[in-house]
């Protein structure tokens, strides 16, 4: 059996780094999942002003410096995506590709997602549109899929897919070099509708469409609700309380994903405190 | 007439210097009340390691940083105590000891006081117990006062109520070398309980007992329900919603007034959020 975390924190956000920091703090164990460079958000932001004991830093001077914090407290960060978390009770499980963690409380700090779904994408999930290559790939073994990736790391799940799939389509919602195996075919076009009727059948882009039994909706963080079943959401955001504590037991959340402002010290602050109701649940059990 | 601010901030701690950095970038007009050294709390703590973006500093360290951060934003702390707020539909008025001031939005940042109210306090409030000698100093020309005093500045305030009052004693709660005039009787013993009739008549302590018609307790901050009235409380932390809006329209709080846990960066977060949230109010005006 693998081992069961204290605290299994989702994202490597300011939000997701303090509740780090405040459970490592108070002798918890923790698992921290997201990606190297902490925040895409953050890495891209040219001037940060109003982190209060930081003035005229760029997003990446403040990375460098919560880099170098949590290195100080020996926190990794584990470069897993995580596609499904089951509240079990006693304990969650959440899902990875081919494994899976164990956690007595989950802190979800995985940002907003601000591209808009597609038209048909929420009509079409489960019924051939998915957030999850590496879950749903069996079921597209030798047939068509289309792949949105809105991040370099979709092109890892597009070249996995493309080992089952008889043909990939690979629509890149950004620019950079790509690294695809040869098989895919990359179509540089905006995705626009997914349609069909029971089932997709295809994607519409602006220039043309593409005939396809999967499309793959590859974002930086799947929405919430579709992590977590049964989580409560508040326009589009998730429900929380002062304590940071969703509709699920055990479950809190910090961050973008529990509403505006969008900014650093909210979520920093709200990782503080979902990090210390959590140790408080633990420490009455 | 006096300038109108569009924000005033009481207290400056993380949650008010948080709460001014956002409000000042957003081009309010701010004034920020507060003391020297930002933050007594701040001041004392030994070590801060769960402040992301600083490993292993001294509360004095993050002290220097916030100064820094302020200073580069030309934003100035004025050392004036507030004693009342009084919401007068679209403003507030600010009363210090001689002089007032206007704001659109207040901010209440002014933590939280540790020390439990002695016996008697809160029965005697208004009726010989005063925790503002400033405001309530002509009530007691000629007759015989007792300050229990938090800190230093109660010095200041001890030496203005002997030149009204006839007698005065000042019990010390902290250790330091006082600078206080020679007519006052220091009184280095333990404050138990305010006993009267209808009104003040003495104040009981360990070794002996003082007859005063005026017991003044001057602490750090003076409770926030009676700073504002009518301000709504739940379990002794000033009430707020998700956007740090208190019960009285246009007034927020954040930080450790609003509730625990008393740290510093769900403070900062929060005086963010205020900032914005008053902000937002100015905004769609």
């Amino acid at each position: 059996m693998s081992e069961r975390y204290d605290i299994a924190i989702i994202g490597s956000g300011p939000a997701g780094l303090s509740a780090a920091i405040n459970a490592k703090i108070r002798n918890k164990s923790i698992i921290v999942f997201g990606n190297e460079d902490f925040s895409n958000k953050l890495m891209r932001a040219p001037k940060v002003d109003n982190y209060l004991g930081f003035y005229g830093v760029t997003g990446k001077d403040l990375k460098d410096k919560f880099k170098e914090h949590i290195s100080s407290m020996d926190i990794n960060i584990i470069y897993e995506k995580i596609n499904n978390v089951y509240a079990l009770g006693e304990y969650f499980t959440l899902m990875v590709a081919d494994k899976s963690y164990e956690a007595k409380k989950v802190i979800l700090s995985t940002g907003i997602e601000f591209s808009k779904p597609l038209k048909g994408e929420e009509k079409f999930l489960g019924r051939g549109a998915s957030y999850c290559a590496t879950c749903d790939a069996p079921l597209y073994k030798n047939k068509t899929v289309a792949i949105v990736g809105y991040n370099e790391e979709s092109q890892k799940e597009a070249n996995f897919l493309s080992e089952i799939a008889n043909k990939v389509y690979y629509i890149p919602m950004y620019k950079c070099k790509y690294d695809l195996l040869d098989t895919i075919e990359i179509v540089e076009d905006k995705p626009i509708e997914i349609v069909g009727n029971l089932k997709v059948e295809k994607l519409i882009l602006k220039e043309r469409e593409i005939e396809a039994e999967g499309i793959f909706i590859l974002k930086d963080s799947v929405p919430p609700s579709e992590l977590v079943p049964g989580l409560e959401m508040e326009e589009g955001h998730i429900k929380v309380n002062r304590d940071m504590l969703t509709n699920i037991p055990g479950c809190f959340a910090a961050g973008d994903c529990t509403g505006k402002p969008y900014q650093y010290m909210k979520a920093a602050g709200e990782g503080q405190i979902a990090a210390l109701s959590a140790v408080s649940e633990l420490d009455n059990k």
